[in-house]
């Protein structure tokens, strides 16, 4: 293995497989529809979610990388990616979930490279060090060599209740590796803190495994599921007609739970800072989590704070905010959203509401 | 007399004297140096409060109205008001505080109409009830022409701590009025709980008097201030140079104090619904003053509120609040406002704040 403090380091046949999906209803009024939060610098880095994920991956792969997204945002992500090669992105009909889509991609990578293993990372999630990020990938990628499905758990930093947690078993002889002993919903918070002493790990999605190893753990548990995959991937015509049958089924509950019952599952822990940013709490938290002052994602001249805490977006126009602990307050040219942090997930509601009234704005 | 339940009923030699000042910067940002609260519709009845206190006035006048107000104004003013006569505004050079302004109006109208009473209205507070108040101040004018000061008295509808109180003494031979005993300041909570139950009444700054005995009564405590007043008026040529000399003083406590304390104050009680609009507590309370809904000043489907109370004053844009009560938003095309009904006294903290760094803004 190449030495994973090193920038650049390609591991062979290692392809990564971007899943980039999911609306971020909760970010609104910054992720729309038509334009999510995977397409989004959420953070104010410079690149967006999806570019900062390829960007991490891109020092492993030697452009084996799949992004698989809906059909209405093929253009952008090739746009997004500067993408010589179209068949980078595999345009899904519609959304079916996370188990169709990286099960498209482990029958696609299957056909392509015999020897292939391949590592699933969402489009849209954070990771604090892109370096320590490559070199447990590394590990987890040597793992999956040897036939586990391999899932990287986040050593936890907090009690936190809105991940699921990831409970290891035995250790393998693979150096930091363990077996899964199961995968545990989302718990409340006296839950979670003992999950956290029991040195459970969180479940960030991301797996590691050799395409087939994947898609036979699929077979085990609904043979025509991953037949019609690799169907698809043998004779691509197929998809128009076939996607739509696919089940719409989480990667977790339709191989993950299920091969860890059997034994089959890996973890290998990852320190190298992780955050879903999930809702604006989470994302101030990624951009400025210390303390009580007034967090602004954009130009601070363009906001007067009067006793105010909390997180200000704000857009081309000045936002003073007086006398509010923990506001939340989000200004884009067509929609405003004032919030605070305790009601975040609320801002789903919001975009409910207006997809019957206003979906233009949603 | 004429019946002052009419819609239309001229007083005989009453002025109106209505001063246009104040930046109103307790409700920026739709208040600012360059529109300020006079000038604009703030409570969506499409006329400006300047035109609704003209409209209010006129019925009584025949148009025997004097406007003062700043010379940077004076067009707006004259505009709003689809002025014909431009001697009907009078621009001070700067301003000096309200005994200027009155006094210089009383001064002119007393060179131009020997018989004259004046009474002096705010230009940006509101009244409920038009005809009520038209009712009142017919009254007052009639207590007015025997030489007392007469100031309308608002009925407490609760024990606010913002306004001055007036307390009444001896009833005096005309129905309903009193002399007034002392002008007290603005009380705290309890205070004023006890001052309501006393039968005091809110200063208004509601002033019906003759121009001459307003004048004397100024001169009996500055004489060389009601001198200059006269002087002015005598040559308008003066103005430029004898206005930057003048006291900058309230006509409360150049006149109404100490005229009080002679007995040459009478008050006539006004119950006719009366706010003085000084924040964004005080404009919902006039707009919607019920209960904890939200309220929306303006076009209702831009905002959208999910567990929400307060005051929104959307502008084109969508507006979405999520779980927080009595919140202020306010929003305009340069700049929006979040704050809480508790804090907006402190808006005007914004203002200062922006007149160092943004003053494009204030």
């Amino acid at each position: 293995m190449a030495d994973p403090e090193l920038d650049h380091f390609w591991l062979d046949h290692f392809w990564a497989v971007v899943p980039a999906g999911g609306a971020g209803t909760r970010l609104w009024p910054l992720s729309r529809a038509a334009a999510p939060k995977f397409l989004l610098d959420l953070t104010g880095s410079g690149r967006t979610l999806l570019q900062a994920t390829a960007d991490r991956l891109a020092p492993l792969v030697d452009g084996r990388m799949l992004v698989v997204t809906g059909r209405q945002h093929r253009d952008a992500v090739l746009a997004q990616l500067d993408a010589t090669d179209p068949e980078q992105v595999v345009a899904e009909p519609s959304a079916r979930d996370s188990m169709a889509a990286i099960g498209l991609a482990a029958a696609l990578i299957e056909r392509r490279d015999p020897e292939a293993v391949m590592g699933s990372f969402a489009a849209d999630h954070v990771i604090g060090d892109d370096v320590r990020f490559r070199s447990v990938v590394a590990r987890a990628v040597a793992v999956a060599r040897d036939d586990w499905l391999v899932t990287i758990g986040i050593e936890p930093t907090h009690p936190a209740t809105g991940f699921g947690y990831i409970a290891a078993g035995e250790a393998l002889s693979h150096p930091g590796a363990h077996a899964v002993r199961e995968f545990v919903e989302k718990p409340g918070a006296a839950v979670a803190a003992s999950y956290v002493t029991a040195g459970h790990l969180w479940n960030a999605g991301m797996f590691v495994a050799r395409p087939g190893v994947l898609l036979n753990l699929l077979g085990a548990q609904d043979p025509g599921f991953a037949a019609a995959l690799r169907g698809i991937a043998a004779d691509p015509h197929t998809l128009e007609e076939v996607w739509p049958t696919l089940p719409r089924i989480a990667v977790d509950h339709a191989v993950a739970e299920p091969a860890a019952a059997a034994g089959r599952v890996a973890v290998v822990p990852g320190d190298f800072g992780w955050d879903d940013v999930g809702d604006f709490a989470s994302l101030r938290d990624v951009v400025d989590g210390s303390g009580t002052e007034l967090t602004v994602l954009g130009d601070p001249a363009l906001v007067v704070a009067v006793d105010a805490g909390g997180l200000v977006v704000p857009h081309g126009r000045l936002v003073a905010v007086v006398g509010l602990d923990d506001v939340v307050v989000v200004d884009t040219p067509d929609a405003l959203l004032v919030t605070t942090r305790d009601r975040v997930q609320d801002v789903k509601e919001v975009v409910a509401t207006l997809k019957a009234s206003r979906p233009d704005l949603t």
